[in-house]
């Protein structure tokens, strides 16, 4: 499992002096962003270097708690599943108090950037995700 | 059903040229906004006259086909259903070649701003609410 | 004179139910791009189709009355200046009581994206700009 | 002077893949947050204790350099001026290689959320804003 924080900053919140419902996918993209930046793969690296990228297919989320203004909210991010061309993510935000804000679930494909469709994932990504699944569920 | 459109924004496009994810969710809660203001539920009115408040309790998104920079969006908005103290709202996003680019869902609760909690939908929403039903299903 | 006008959405108002200081800036690009649009520079055809971009150089603002959410906002925009490499564009924003809410300025500069320096304003851009400053000041 | 650090996420970039000009004021504003947060103005306490905002009045920025979707940008924040009713920070942001990619200053009124006018700086605010303009000019 993976662990990010951030704080909700004053531009986060809506009128209502919470986190915005879209804004949950922005923090949870934000953890996502920073866990592949840890393994290596960095937002710089994939847009600069690679021919893939990792367009988001499906996406959902549920919401049981609000993040007020000010809050450093926690995000736990687990993979939960490793395909042939596809993954998919899954997040738990928490309030300061540990209390679930909201659960968020990402599936991602890897398109191959000059044939324009999906592909398999390069092995280098595919070890990476495959070694957190296997952490996430105690196996490893 | 409710149409609305929108051009896809410098600011909303990502550094690879298209919408990003989490926006499609903004864009159509940017259409739900228009729809409830046309219906006389606009944000300024809820936020500074009403003592309640619609969270979204669940959204998703299923995405089909990228939004680039500079296209102008076309949101159909319908009302899926009306329950007791929330509604669930389901839109569909197409690209200026009017090809399916996403679908998206989001429930609503309504919630009473003092006491704190769910409450059932006060009687004027709850009617301008069903009538889109009605007419959405063909029912009218 | 070029007006444009939005709503302030649920998402753009910050804690405070105003519009957040950093998304004047927003808004006015967004009319500036309206305006290219309506010129036929469209973010579309300068992203995909041409080998310049128009990046900020400097901007400024000055807040003297808050909008509020729900509140639609009119934007007055109007060519400064139109200078050999760039240009500056100035924006008046008001309420929907037709008050000033904020001045903006934002200076642009043309870049070749192939050699990655600054260059002279395309003739099709240079006419629309100038066509529109000679208008701003009543000279036509 | 103050030095606040974040990564140019995705959704931050535009079609150019560069931080949005308009991002750059929140970058700063966040980094303003964060000072405030370290001398115990957070955002929770302003928003739900205090009976004050701190709106800004004036913003300006002067960009230099590009930061790319994935740079680790660096804020340098300084307070530059307290006056009775008002003060100004100014920021210099700088990409990976430690080159300056933009100047910003803001310019924050103190106000009275009761009587909805500017007021006189809190003590507690005062003292901490004046510390820091010592610090940053050496005379402390």
């Amino acid at each position: 499992m993976f662990i990010y924080q951030a704080p909700v900053r004053i531009h986060d919140a809506d009128a209502a002096g919470v986190l915005f419902f879209g804004r949950y996918f922005t923090l949870a993209h934000d953890a996502y962003e920073a866990f592949l930046e840890s393994k290596g793969f960095g937002a710089g690296r994939i847009f600069r270097q690679e021919k893939f990228l990792i367009p988001v297919v499906h996406a959902e989320a549920d919401y049981k708690n609000p993040l007020w203004v000010g809050d450093l909210a926690t995000v736990r991010l687990r993979v939960d599943e490793v395909r042939s061309r596809s993954f998919s993510i899954s997040y738990e935000i928490y309030t300061p108090s540990n209390t679930l804000a909201c659960r968020v679930r990402t599936v991602h494909v890897v398109v191959d950037t000059e044939k324009k469709r999906a592909t398999t994932l390069p092995e280098e990504l595919r070890r990476v995700l495959e070694t957190e699944v296997a952490i996430g569920s105690g196996d490893v």
